[in-house]
């Protein structure tokens, strides 16, 4: 199989090397041998390429980029990123060209993230940076969080990965998902027509899940205002899930206690969004679902596993359903 | 049994009520009942009960203003905190009177907190913290923390809360105790002789220890300089255990790359001490072991159980050893 890893340097994300191609292809036996690979930078080596390529990996924004017409043997797209919103609506992408991504290689560090912005959220730590900003001791206390109640809308790789350690800290989870099955890692799951319903009773609000039409502009004033004032919002699934404005509001009126955010609707923020100044938040770069050491290695591992399925005959894991978009 | 209780109003800490105590009381059984308490709030009230009291909780700082020789009959001091060191070198403690702290109380706020500072440093949250008051994005990655290293110094309540959420993570955690008595919570232990080796290979080096002249500035330039540049430097338990200037300076000159302090030698913090605008730095207030919903009524469990191991003829569980200072 010909395979094209493209990466434009003004987007530098995963710098997938070739031996570490090649030791994650060695890795998975015999469905790693005998690929052609080649690496591609610029719009000149794709084209070179596309006449032959029979797999793509690269971002979902580097995807977009390319002209997949370009590419009539192409049958797949591993995409190297979990949220493949870029895409969307997918028209761009051919008929007959299976998309993939790589969720759950960002589950174990979403998690860890996530159990510190609770841990932060409950010991007032928005709070105390702005403290100490101004030079001011001003205690306040807070106590364990065993028994405080998590909602966390979309328990996929990233929300998953959250529910297992908020329930080593004995938080009580609930879980948001489309179709309301069980989770093992949540006390309970319901569905979005249920949010409402729970947000009273929430102190933490985890965003975790895909962007898509459905989900886009979720977390609205009127949601906002339907969450307990000692409540903390954390958002690391796409800035577009919440109304950003409607979150600054909410931190300068006191209608919630604090926020950590990872995602924004426009990355980099720029300098002037007002966002950078809004009380009680704790911003970090998109940053969640980082794990330089692991990412390649996981993701590689997962377009062979994706690879083994097909040559199997059975649907890979990781497919996307462009209907949903996730 | 007659039982004061004292609190001077500059110092509110417990804030412990007669209706906290008839609980504790009540929960306690025999050894509970029958017992005469008063409570004061001044010296005078102190004086007016001394004649009489056998036994006084406080604070330590609270015990060191009263004058114990006008209670020819105490037998116990019970503190409501389990670092005693504002009682050193104990010479005011008359002959003849217990001494018994509530260590193990903190053990799991403070186990919470140690995690959430632990992920703090290793998620590069203080450099963000200074980015996000710039108005700047600087995506700085960093993976899950499995496989690092913590040093605790002091596996004892903190300590021991601390070593148990570490393990959790898959930390890899040496306990630096008097004995280098096995720790169940950690990977080893070692001696204070031990400390320069293991400082080398250290992530994560959380003071959790009692103050005392053996460990007072244990952390100084030299040993700060033993550290690789990528360790985090968390205090949990008396400010005294580092020399504050010299934590400064390494933090500015790079020589570690974070710290999370939460107990300073100075408290509160004088608005012009330079600590506040260390780089790299999180300052919370003297919070690590706060649970306010617990702190009372497991202080009190603690004194009970203390007066039935008297009753019965053995030694209190929480008994101070004078010479130690803990």
């Amino acid at each position: 199989m010909h395979i094209h890893i493209h990466e434009f340097p003004d987007n530098p994300f995963l710098q997938l090397t070739g031996a570490e191609f090649a030791a994650a292809a060695a890795k998975a036996g015999p469905i790693g041998a005998g690929h052609l690979v080649t690496f591609g930078t610029s719009i000149a080596e794709y084209e070179q390429a596309a006449p032959a390529i029979e797999a793509l990996i690269a971002t979902p924004g580097t995807v977009r980029r390319l002209d997949l017409a370009r590419a009539p043997r192409l049958r797949l797209i591993q995409s190297t990123a979990a949220g493949v919103d870029a895409l969307a609506p997918f028209d761009m992408i051919p008929d007959g060209v299976m998309l993939l991504n790589n969720r759950g290689v960002h589950a174990d560090r979403a998690g860890e993230f996530a159990i510190m912005a609770m841990l932060m959220l409950a010991a007032h730590m928005p709070e105390f940076a702005t403290d100490q900003r101004a030079h001011r001791w001003n205690r306040r206390s807070s106590g364990i969080i065993a028994g405080l109640r998590a909602t966390i809308v979309g328990v996929g790789g990233l929300g998953g990965g959250a529910a297992r350690r908020a329930r080593q800290f004995d938080i009580r989870v609930t879980g948001i998902r489309n179709a309301a099955a069980a989770h093992p890692d949540c006390d309970r799951t319901l569905t979005v027509a249920d949010l409402d319903k729970v947000l009273p009773e929430t102190d933490f609000l985890l965003l975790a899940c895909p962007l898509t039409e459905a989900t886009r502009n979720l977390i609205d004033a009127r949601r906002l205002a339907l969450l307990p004032a000692r409540a903390g919002v954390i958002n690391i699934g796409r800035g577009e899930l919440l109304v950003q404005a409607a979150l600054i509001a909410a931190l300068r009126n006191g209608t919630i206690a604090g926020a950590v955010l990872d995602v924004f609707t426009e990355e980099p923020v720029p300098a002037e969004d007002p966002i950078w100044d809004a009380p009680n938040l704790i911003m970090t770069p998109h940053i969640s679902s980082d794990d330089p050491e692991r990412y390649n290695e996981a993701t590689l591992a997962m377009f062979f596993e994706n690879l083994r399925a097909l040559a199997e005959g059975r649907t890979p894991r990781t497919l996307v359903d462009l209907a949903k978009g996730y």
